[in-house]
């Protein structure tokens, strides 16, 4: 009898996942993984050097990434399907074995392990290992404090309405703001709209070999969906 | 020459601290860390064990926790020269040997160590090593996701005003509140009025030994500082 245990690998050094993530990824015989068709995957380049001998791997490939907008139900009924058939082979494999599930960050902010974790209940025990965040990797790694003292902190989604955006951004102490890609000329005049541009900054591959840290007011080229866009607190201080 | 380095070394459980801040434990021959007085200390209690035989121990014990409100200069000025005092002796050890500083959860996540950071610049080499937050571990302990899709998530600290927290509460999906303690009654009341109380978890002790996990709504005893609170988005999946 084994589970399905998904370990959060923290924000993309290796270095920096969890003892225990590390400890069960090194004795793994079965390894899944989510990844975009075609690519190697960012949990999966994660553990590069790190996946034991012999383990068995199990690279899940999203039907769809962004060819198709959330909001058309054809892009949910894919999802849907890719989601039920691994629930269904992952839990065939947790019968007799634990299967070790890779996921970039933490499991259950903004992960796609929630979406095998709800279906998978019932159906084999179920365990999961936070890890560090990629935002915590990313305001690190600006070598600045994100909240002060009492400060308010808000976490958006740069796939928001601009509007949504500019308002949520003027009321907030520190702001996060991730999936920025194509969404960056958006963000960008929302920011600016709310007096938050000139004090954002955006990080890159955060704790990662490319690691890159500007001034969002800087940034004019393109950027990756995995970037972050911070404004840290300026909270109280002794 | 050495450096001030911080490491965040997670939630509770020493098995959720990274790979590198073990390390970096492991090996130390000086380790600080905050503690009230006459208390053992959250950070030196979570490394206990851990520390290598011969390593000194430098407890930095706050003048001052909640016996002077924050708002009297009073409670600023003794904070100051305790931050001041300390930042002198690490530079000093620093000059010659590492010096670790501990420190529960983020380091830059409403840490204490923030005020020694910016006050080290220019007198020492720092380096702060990112941990597993404090919430993170509290919201996986609550076996739910705490964001999906494009939800917003809301930070707030228990000490802010009964009407911020109400109407903070009402304009967010996912909430974490942290500083619980004697807050608990106003931010029950405040959770009340955003119509999201009955939707609150709170966790103590998350990924310890005496950890647990109940529904705000019936959770009528005094609870930890160190408590978290959580309403859970609830945003797409398909």
């Amino acid at each position: 009898m084994g589970k399905v245990i998904c370990i959060g690998l923290g924000p993309g050094d290796p270095d920096l996942m969890s003892v225990k993530a590390h400890r069960l990824l090194t004795g793994a015989s079965h390894i899944a993984y989510f990844r975009k068709e075609g690519r190697k995957g960012k949990a999966r380049q994660i553990v590069e050097g790190l996946i034991p001998e012999g383990a068995t791997e199990y690279p899940m490939e999203y039907p769809v990434t962004t060819e198709i907008h959330f909001s058309d139900p054809e892009y949910k009924r894919l999802l849907a399907e890719f989601y039920d058939d691994w629930t269904e082979r992952l839990a065939k494999l947790a019968a007799t074995d634990d299967v070790i599930v890779l996921c970039e960050g933490d499991p259950f902010l903004y992960g796609s392990f929630m979406h095998l974790h709800s279906r998978l209940q019932g159906k084999a025990p179920v365990e999961v290992v936070p890890g560090i965040t990629g935002m915590s990797g990313c305001w690190t790694a600006t070598d600045m404090p994100i909240t002060w003292g009492d400060d308010v902190m808000t976490v958006l989604m740069a796939t928001l309405p601009e509007e949504e955006l500019a308002e949520r951004a003027a009321h907030t102490n520190a702001l996060v703001v991730m999936k920025i890609g194509r969404n960056l000329p958006k963000l960008r005049r929302a920011l600016g709209a709310a007096g938050r541009l000139h004090d954002a900054w955006i990080v890159e591959q955060g704790t990662m070999p490319g690691q890159k840290v500007r001034k969002l007011a800087d940034t004019t080229d393109e950027v990756p969906y995995f970037a972050v866009v911070l404004v840290h607190g300026q909270g109280r201080r002794p």
